[in-house]
Parts: structure tokens; sequence; C-alpha cells
């Protein structure tokens, strides 16, 4: 959890490989590829939900294979890769950003959950990084902002990103979401996403109940996420989601808050079905759920 | 918030004017019955979402007159009275168990949100006295506990009651309802209420999102409440909620886990329509939301 949203895990375990490709002691390429395939068995048992991350191994291995048949360095090959990736994303969430800005209007509040920024990827931001590129294109956009719960990545993170940027924030805790809706509080609802399957975007626990009650209210829900967060050949079903540590629920910040003796169920992420949402903010365009539901895996 | 809960708020506002009565240094009835008009005065001013808290201090007062009117002891009506209302909310939790608990299965688990226990009323409680009626019978029962940000009343007090009571029990974060739900783990759900007006159920902040989900999932969704909760003559959108300290949200437990300089909107109540609930639990037995819908005012 030290590096957490989905773009910035999926970048940080290539540059993990980068790191291993460097220390590996074996001078033969099938030496430092089998190093390699030994950290990513590592990488890929640190956070079984994010696509991303198993997406950013299997192409930097895959890029060491290539440079090893071409009897290139494999070393040079990996890091570049890395290197490559961690532009890309930057690059990938600013054609986001002008893809989701479109649908923004001059005025809305718009809802967020958990952190999807700058702390979330390499730069900019997945749902963040649309606000910030409909603000830079001159719309006065306010932000109302989750607390996301168990973790606090909304109170923590987000408001401080926002408020950085001098964005009009508003923090609620999460099970506020439906009066804010009911009251007209919120325009737009723009979230990211941990891994998009064929039926359903997995992301942070809770965005499953924000996207019923903007349904519900009829407000647009959208999710944000690189294709690199596409996995269109699993069913939402089959994802892993990760449970995480019962104290996590039973204190905050260190403080228990629960009588010692309850079971606690502590799921990271959870799965909200394409019908709930309006559509996929992606960096290769804007796709609805149905249009997600009928592609075909890349 | 040293008490919380609408029948324990009621008779603790009838204690109140009890307490006045025998304070009171007026000799006379009407100055007797001028003090408690004062007294009420403030205790009205204390949560303005809780029905039971206007329906105690009008049925006080009204004895108070009645008593004044016949030649009585105005001082002793009044406290007599007040014992009465403590009396007859025990008994009405027990008939609302009797109610309620005919809808429960053996081996059932029970989604509950906040607290509704013993500490929320003068004793059994109203949701939690519907389990501890059921358990009674002989029903195995689990509970699944919301915490119930941002006070935490179900991490702190529900599970506290339910472990006493050596009901297995599993605590989660607020937003993980619909998660839990989509697993299989929730039978039913069943809370309490604020007030119910002629089309919504009006409780604990987070109720109106967990009945989106139990609708999306055909869970059962009950709210338990006596008749003194009910407020037919009113419409949810004329219900005053009740706001809280911004302090509850960018803090827990005193530790400050928001950035200052944050907005904060923390109703501390929300509004679920009578369509998603399936039906309301009482001491007079069980009224499906069109019937109270279509209920006369008592």
């Amino acid at each position: 959890m030290t590096v957490r949203g989905a773009p910035a895990i999926g970048v940080t375990a290539a540059m993990g490989l980068a790191l291993a490709a460097n220390r590996s002691k074996r001078t033969d390429p099938e030496g430092v590829i089998s190093d390699l395939e030994k950290a990513g068995q590592i990488l890929r048992s640190t956070r079984p939900t994010a696509r991303n991350l198993f997406w950013a191994i299997d192409r930097v291995l895959r890029r060491a294979r290539e440079a090893a048949n071409q009897q290139g360095d494999v070393r040079s090959a990996v890091v570049k890769e890395a290197q490559l990736m961690a532009d890309e994303d930057i690059e990938s969430n600013r054609r986001m950003g002008q893809f989701g800005a479109a649908l923004i209007q001059d005025g809305d509040t718009i809802l967020t959950h958990c952190n999807t920024g700058t702390m979330a990827t390499v730069s900019h931001g997945t749902a963040l990084g649309v606000i910030r590129t409909a603000i830079r294109q001159g719309k006065r956009v306010k932000v109302i902002a989750t607390e996301s719960r168990p973790r606090l990545q909304g109170a923590r993170i987000t408001v401080y990103e926002t408020l950085s940027d001098k964005i009009p924030t508003t923090l609620i805790v999460d099970s506020a979401v439906g009066i804010t809706m009911s009251k007209g509080m919120v325009d737009k609802t723009i979230v990211g996403a941990d891994r998009i399957t064929r039926n359903a975007v997995v992301n942070k626990i809770g965005t499953f109940m924000i996207a019923l009650a903007a349904k519900h209210h009829g407000v647009p829900f959208y999710s944000a996420a690189p294709f690199t967060t596409f996995d269109l050949e699993g069913e939402s079903a089959e994802v892993s989601i990760e449970e995480r540590d019962p104290k996590e629920v039973t204190g905050i910040c260190g403080k228990r808050i629960a009588p010692k003796g309850v079971g606690v169920f502590n799921p990271a992420f959870d799965a909200t079905p394409l019908e709930l949402v309006t559509a996929v903010i992606t960096d290769r365009g804007i796709f609805s759920g149905e249009q997600v539901r009928t592609m075909s895996a890349p």
C-alpha cells in the first residue's frame, strides 16, 4: 500500500523489473530473464485486483524475451521499456483528460471516490485528471470527495490534491452520497477503475453503491481508466477481490474502535455492473457500457 | 449526543420534563406548566429530526394541562406520565420484536445499520429488538453490522450489544454493503427509524444507500419503529435533517484526517423512499410501504 492506484501500481512494477534486471548477477540473457520472471512472480502476488500490475509485468517480460531473441541487451531493453511506460502513462492520462473534459460543463459539481490523481498514477490522474483538464480549459468545477473508508484515501489524498489545485472541495462520509445526490448537489460522478471486465468496473470499495445512487437520481456515472486497465477476457465474478487486514476496519489511525471478538469482512474493491455505468472514459475515447460489453479484447 | 436513538431521545425528554416539573419554583399549576413549556422549548431544539422527541414533549405537556384542568397535581402527573412512557417503550419494543421475529427464519444473516438496541431505547431495542426476539424464539441469527460513520455507532455500540448477547457478528465499512449483498451474504436488512413520514423512512445517514443496494439485490429491507416515530402529516422534504459538526468528518477519535480548508457536508440522517422499503415493523403490526402511504394520521 506504499504504492496505490492501478496505473501507479503498473508503472511501479515495471520499474521494479528494471531494478531486478540491473541487480541480476547473471550474465546470459536467459539468466536475466529467469531473474526477471522470479521478480515478476513476487510482484504479481502483491495486489491481485489491479489489472495494470499484470499488464505491466507481462509487457516488460515480453520486451525482455524479444531483446534476448534479437541478441540485444536485455537489461537496457527492460529499463527503456519501464521508462517508456511511465511516459505513456502521463500521455494516456492527458488523452483521457481531453476526452473526458468534453463531458464536463462550466459550473459542474463532480463527485469522486477514493483517489485517482497524481498520487495514483505517474502524473495528472485518471478521474481527477479529467477534472484537472476541464479546469485548465477554463471550466469552473467543484469537487465532492468521499472519505473512502477504510483507508481514507479520499479524505487524506484527494482533498490534499484538489485543495493544492485550489479546487473548491467538500468532504462527505461514504454513506452520505445518497442524500447529497437527492439534494441535487451532484451534476456528475467520475471514479477511476482497478480493472474493467466485460461486465463490470472493478474499483475501490463503495463504487458500486455510488453507482446505484447515481442511477436512482439520474446522475451520470463515469469511470476513467486507460486501456491498460481493461481485462476484456474476464467477467467480474472471476476477478480476485483483495481482502485486507481486519484491523483497517476495527481501528482507525491506530485506535481501536470496535470490541474484540467481532468478525470482519474487508474487501478493498467491488464490481459495478456496466448497466450502471453511463460511459467509460479511456485514452482511446469514450465508450458506453454496451460498447465495452461488445468490445473485442485487444 | 449523550442520549441517542429516537425512542431513547423521546423518553429522556419526558424524564427531562419530569425533572423540570420537580425543580419548578412556581406553586400555581399554570406557573409549573409555563416552566414546563420553557423546558420543552429547550428540549425541542436539541435534535430536530427525531420524531419521538416532539411526540414525547407534546404528550407530557398535554397531560400537564389536563391535570391542571382537573385541579390535579401537575408535578406528580408529569412524573407518572414520564414513567409510564418509559414502561410503554419497553412494551412497544417487545411487541415490535414479536411481530418482526415472524419475518426472520432460522439461519438468517441480518444486516443492520447504526445502533437500535438497548442503548437507543429504554430496553430491548427496535431493529435489534426484533433480532433479539427471534433469537429468544430459538432461531439462529447472525448479524452484519455497518460501522456507521461518522460517529461509528455500529462499530462501537451495536457490536458491543450483539457480542454481549453472543450473536455472531461481522463488522463492515458502510460502503461494503453492496458487495456484501452481491456475494449473497445478507438474507434480510433491518434498520430503525428516526421519523417515518407519508413517503419515507428518515434514519441514520447511509440507510438510503443500503435500501438501494437491497432493492438491487432483492434483499428484503425492513424498518422497525414504534408508532411514536410516525409523522404521517409530513413528507420527507419537510423534515429538518440535522447537520452536525464538520469535525466529525474531518477527524476520527480526535485525530485530524483531512487537510485544513476543506468544506464539509455532514447530514446525520437521510430519507429512504417508501418504494424501497419492503415493510415497516411497528408495535401495532407490520405494514407495507403502500399501507404507510395511505395510512391516516392517528
